[in-house]
C-alpha cells in the first residue's frame, strides 16, 4: 500500500515567503491584492482535494492504466469522477486570466497547486496541464472568433486540449515536420499526417478534445519557418456552439510506457482532418513557444512532485520499519528505534528533503517570472521575460534529473520492499523518469541555456542573477554564526562565475561545437549553485521567522539550508573539469566503436 | 525491439590484461596453466551462448514474467529450453572446483562469463547464481555425506539451490530470525517459519530445489550467535539417491517487482519441513558469510551487465536516429549525421562506456581476489582474503549505484522512445534497480567498509591498496604526455588518503555514531578514486598494447581512461565535505518532521 499523500502546505507557503512573492506580485496591477490570506486557504483547499480525490486513485491509475480499444481510450477507474470534481473546483483554470473565464490567480500560486496536485497523482494532472498549453496557445495567438468559440469550454474543463508537435521523424528537431495542411475554399484547411507523443490525445473524460497541431502548408518555406498552427477539434463545433460532426482525427495506438500509465500517450492520425489556422501562416512554431516555456517549467514541477511523494513514503516507511541497531545506540534505546534512527537512512531523507526544498524554490520562482512576463509592465515585464528564460532550462533539467535520483533514493530507504510494486514507491521512480525527456530533453535544455539564455541581453541577464546570488551571500553574512555558510556559497558562486566567463569566451570566439560539449555539465553546475542561492535565501527567511515565532518548522528549514550548503552544494565543483574539457575527447572514438 | 546483445569479448579479455590476471593466477597451483589461450575461447563460447540462447528470451522474460499459480511457478517461455542448454554447456559450474564436478576454472574467468551471460539476460542468470551460493555453502561447511548427496546434482544443474536468510521482520538485520528448527529422534530437524526474498525458491526448470535455510534451535543464544544452517530439499532424497517424498516446503506467493520479472522472488513457507543441520549448531551465519561475499561481488556484476546492455542499446540507437543538426556542423555534412554526432549524446555514451570499463576492472579484480582467498596459500591467500574483503563492499555499491544512473542515461539517449517499453531499454533500468538493494543494501556495504574493512589488519589492508594506487601514478608518470593525468590521479588519491585518515581517527576515538553518518559518501568517494586507479592501470596497459599493435581498440581505451581521469574522477572531491560533516545535522530534525 502506498503511503497516503499529505500535502506539505506549510512548506509551500514558506516558499512564497522565501521568494518574497506577495511583495513582488504587488507590482502587478491585477495581483496587487494577492497575499498570504489568499494563498494559504487556496493551497489548503487544493491540499484537501489532492489528498481526498486524486491521491486515492494514483495507484490504480498506475496498475490499470489507460486502455486503448479500437480508437477509443478508456481512462483508469475513478478518473472520470475525479475529473468532474476537478473541473467543478476550478483547478483546471485557476491561474488563467479572468478575461477568459479563469480564476485570475497568479502563476506563482499555481506553482504550489501544481506541486500538490501532481504529487498526489501526476498522471491525472498531465491532461489538464496540456489543456492549459492549448488554452495559452489559442489565447495568445488566435482570433477573437476562435477564442470565443473554444476558450470558454476549454477553460471550464468541459473540453480538453492537446499539443501536437512531434512526428516519428521529427521530435527534438521540428524542422522536419511533414504533416500537411491544404487550404479549402471555405477558409478551412485539411490536415494529413501522423503525430506522436500526444498526451491525452484521446480519452473519455470530456465531450470534446481540441487539438493544437503544427503542420506545413504547401509551398511553405523549409524548416521551422514554414510551420503553421491549426486548431483541429475532435468534434466540429456548429455555428451555435453545439457539437457537430466527428472530425476525421483518430488515435491509432497508445504507448506502453515505463510510467505515467494513467496518462494516455497517443499516436494521432490526421487524415484530411478539418482544421483552422491560428494567426498567420508559418508562425506556428513561434506561437507554440509561448506555451513551451510553461510546459518546461511544469516538467520541473512534475519532478518536484514525484520527489515529494517519494519522500513522504520513504519517511513514513523509515519511521515504521524496525530493523537493526543504530551505530552507537544502546540495546535498551534500540528497542524503540526504527530505521529512521540510522545515520545512513537519515542521510537519504535529509538529502531528499533538502534538495526538494531547493527544487521547490526554483520552480515557484520560474512560475513567478511567468507572472511578471505576462502581466507586469515595462522594465519589470522585460525582467520577468529574461529571468524566466534563464531559469526555465536550468529548473526543468536540474529538477527533473534530481527527481530520478531522489525517487531512487526513496526506493533505497524501503530496501527490498522498495522493489515491490505493491508499496507504491517504485511508481514515483517510474513516473519521474519521463520528466528529463519531455518538453524538450534535458540535453536540449542545456543547449538552450548555453546558446540562447546565457547571451540574453548581452550577458546581462545572467549577470543580474549572479548579482542577486551575491546579495544572498551578503544577507547570510549579516546573521550571526553562519559565516562558514556564506563563505561556501560565495566560493561556489565565484566558481560558477568563472566557468560562465570562460564558456562565454568560447561563444564569443565562435567555438560553438566545443562549447556544446560542455553544455550539460555546465547546466548541472549552474543548477547546483542556483539551488544554493535559494537555500541561502531560505536560510535568511527561516532565521527571521524563527526569531519571531520560535516555531520548530523554521528551525528545521535552517537545518535543511545548512545541510544543502555544507553537504550538497560542494558537488558543484565536481563538474568544472568536465565543463572545461571541451568536446575533443567526446569525438575521439568512432561511432561504431561504442 | 531491444537491440540484440553482442558480447564485448575484446573488452573482457583486455580487462584480464589490465589486472595481470594470468601472471597473478600462476601463483596458484591449480591455475598455473590458466592463460589467454584458455580465457579467450571460453569467453568467445560464452558470448555465443549469451547472444544466441539467453538474449533472445530477455524481453519475453520481462514482459511475461514468472507466473505463480497455486504453489507452483511457471517460468517464462523459452526459459526451460535455455536452462537445459545452460546446464549442458556447463556454465552453471564453470568456476566450481573440479573436486566436486565443476569446471575448475578460476573465479576470475567467471567474472567475464557473469558479465556476458547477465548482460544478455539478468533474470535468467540469477537463479544459477543462487545455486552457486548454495553449492559453496554446502561445499565449505557440510559433511562428506551431505556433499556426496547434494553436490553432484547441484553442480551439474540437475537440481538448483536457494539461500533462505530474510524473514519479514528480519532483513538487513538477521538477529531476529524466528524460523524454528526442532530436532527429531532420527537426527533430522523440523523447520517452521516464513522466509522472504527467496530468489528461484520455486520454478519449473529442475526436478528438485535444495534450500539452504537459516533457523534457530530452541534454547539457542539470542541474536546471530544462535542461528544454524539447514539443508531443506523440496523433494527428499532416498538412500539410493533417487527422489523421494515431497517435503512440506511451499512457495506461497511471488513478488510483483519493478524489474527482473523473469526471476521469481518467492515467499517460502516452512511447516515442519524436514531439514538437515549443516556443520555445527549456531554457526549458520558464519557459514552463510562464505557465500555472501560472492553474492555481493555478483551484485556488482549485475550492475555492470545492465550497464553494458544499456550502453549497447543506446549506442545503436544513437547511430541510427536521425535528428537535428549538431552544433557547428554544416547542413551538407548534417545530411548523413545521426544523434551520435551531437556532443551531448557523445558525452552520455562516453560517460557510460568509461564508467563501465572502470566497473569491469573493479568487479573482475574482486573475483580474482576470491581465487586467491580460496585457492592460494600462505601470504597470498591472506592477501586475497583481505583485499577481497576490502573491495567487495566498494565494488558492490559503487557499481550498482552507477548502474542505475547509467541505465537511466541510456534511456535519455533514446529520448521519448526510451520511455516506451517496446524499445527494451527501460528493462535494463528496472532490472538494474535491484542491485543496490540485494545481497545487503548499499548502506550496509558502506558500514561494512567503514567499520570492518578499513580497520582490517590494523589499517594495513587499505594502506596496501593506497600503495598500489601510488604505483599506478608512477607507471603513468613513466609515459610521455600523460603527466596531467598522473597528477590528477595523485591529487585525488591523496584526498582519499586524507579523508580515510580522518575517518580512521574517528574510529580510534570511538566516535562511531559520527563516523556512521559519513559511511556512504566515504564509500562513494572511495569508489570514484578506486575507479581512477583501475582506469590508470588500463591507460598504462593500453598504451603498451597500442605501441605494440597500433590497434585502434587500445587507442580507444586510452581515450576512455583519459576521459575518466579528467572528467569523471573529479566528482570524488564533491563528497569530502559531506564525509567530514559528521552526523549531527542528520539528526537535528525530528522523525515526524520529515
Amino acid at each position: 500500500m502506498a503511503v497516503p499523500y499529505k500535502a506539505p502546505v506549510k512548506d509551500v507557503i514558506f516558499a512564497y515567503d522565501v521568494l518574497n512573492s506577495y511583495e513582488t506580485l504587488q507590482n502587478i496591477d491585477r495581483f496587487k491584492d494577492f497575499s498570504s490570506e489568499i494563498a494559504i486557504p487556496a493551497i489548503e483547499e487544493c491540499a484537501k482535494f489532492a489528498e481526498e480525490v486524486l491521491a486515492p486513485i494514483n495507484s490504480i491509475g498506475d496498475s490499470e492504466g489507460a486502455i486503448f480499444n479500437n480508437g477509443e481510450v478508456k481512462m483508469p477507474p475513478g478518473y472520470k469522477d475525479a475529473y468532474e470534481k476537478f473541473k467543478k473546483a476550478g483547478w483546471a483554470s485557476m491561474s488563467l486570466p479572468t478575461e477568459i473565464g479563469g480564476g485570475g490567480m497568479p502563476y506563482t500560486l499555481s506553482g504550489g497547486t501544481l506541486e500538490v496536485l501532481c504529487a498526489a497523482n501526476m498522471s491525472f494532472v498531465l491532461g489538464p496541464g496540456l489543456s492549459i498549453g492549448a488554452i495559452s496557445g489559442i489565447n495568445f495567438n488566435a482570433s477573437k472568433e476562435q477564442k470565443d468559440k473554444y476558450l470558454p469550454k476549454l477553460v471550464s474543463g468541459e473540453w480538453t486540449g492537446t499539443m501536437n508537435l512531434s512526428e516519428p521523424q521529427s521530435g527534438s528537431d521540428l524542422n522536419h515536420i511533414t504533416t500537411k495542411a491544404e487550404p479549402q475554399s471555405d477558409g478551412t484547411f485539411k490536415l494529413t499526417g501522423t503525430k506522436i507523443w500526444i498526451g491525452s490525445g484521446e480519452h473519455d473524460l470530456s465531450e470534446n478534445i481540441i487539438h493544437l497541431v503544427l503542420a506545413r502548408l504547401s509551398g511553405a518555406p523549409e524548416g521551422t519557418k514554414g510551420i503553421s498552427m491549426f486548431i483541429v477539434p475532435k468534434i466540429l463545433i456548429n455555428e451555435d456552439g453545439s457539437l457537430g460532426a466527428r472530425n476525421n482525427v483518430n488515435c491509432i495506438s497508445i504507448e506502453e510506457k515505463l510510467g505515467i500509465h494513467g496518462s494516455p500517450t497517443c499516436v494521432m492520425e490526421y487524415n484530411e482532418s478539418i482544421g483552422y489556422l491560428v494567426g498567420e501562416e508559418n508562425r506556428g512554431l513561434h506561437y507554440m513557444f509561448t506555451t513551451i516555456n510553461e510546459a518546461r517549467i511544469r516538467a520541473g514541477g512534475h519532478g518536484l512532485a514525484c520527489t515529494i511523494g517519494a519522500l513522504q513514503g520513504a519517511a513514513q516507511y523509515a519511521r515504521d520499519r524496525v530493523q537493526g541497531r543504530p551505530v552507537g545506540m544502546s540495546k535498551e534505546d534500540a528497542k524503540n528505534s526504527t530505521i529512521i534512527d540510522h545515520a545512513d537512512v537519515r542521510r537519504m531523507l535529509m538529502t531528499m528533503k533538502s534538495y526538494s526544498d531547493a527544487m521547490r524554490y526554483m520552480m515557484y520562482d520560474s512560475q513567478m517570472m511567468l507572472d511578471l512576463s505576462y502581466f507586469a509592465e515595462d522594465e519589470l515585464k522585460d525582467f520577468g521575460e529574461e529571468r524566466c528564460g534563464l531559469l526555465t532550462p536550468i529548473g526543468k533539467s536540474w529538477i527533473s534529473d534530481l527527481s530520478v535520483e531522489l525517487t531512487s533514493t526513496a526506493i533505497q530507504v524501503y530496501g527490498g520492499m522498495g522493489y515491490v510494486e505493491e508499496t507504491g514507491i517504485a511508481q514515483y521512480f517510474r513516473d519521474a523518469r519521463i520528466a528529463p525527456i519531455y518538453a524538450g530533453t534535458n540535453g536540449i535544455q542545456a543547449l538552450d541555456l548555453l546558446f540562447r539564455k546565457i547571451p540574453l541581453d548581452g550577458g546581462n541577464a545572467v549577470s543580474k542573477l549572479f548579482g542577486e546570488m551575491q546579495s544572498t551571500v551578503s544577507e547570510i553574512e549579516k546573521l550571526e554564526n553562519f559565516n562558514h555558510l556564506s563563505n561556501t556559497l560565495k566560493f561556489h558562486i565565484n566558481e560558477l562565475k568563472n566557468v560562465t566567463e570562460s564558456i562565454t569566451g568560447l561563444l564569443i570566439d565562435g567555438e560553438l561545437a566545443d562549447a556544446s560539449g560542455s553544455a550539460t555539465p555546465f547546466l548541472k553546475m549552474f543548477g547546483q549553485v542556483l539551488g544554493g542561492h535559494y537555500m541561502g535565501k531560505a536560510l535568511v527567511k527561516a532565521h527571521e521567522k524563527f526569531t519571531e515565532s520560535n516555531d520548530e518548522f523554521y528551525k528545521d528549514k535552517i537545518t535543511l539550508s545548512k545541510f544543502y550548503l555544507e553537504q550538497l552544494l560542494p558537488l558543484a565543483s565536481g563538474y568544472i573539469d568536465a565543463i572545461k574539457s571541451g568536446n575533443e575527447d567526446l569525438f575521439k572514438i568512432k561511432s561504431n566503436n561504442f
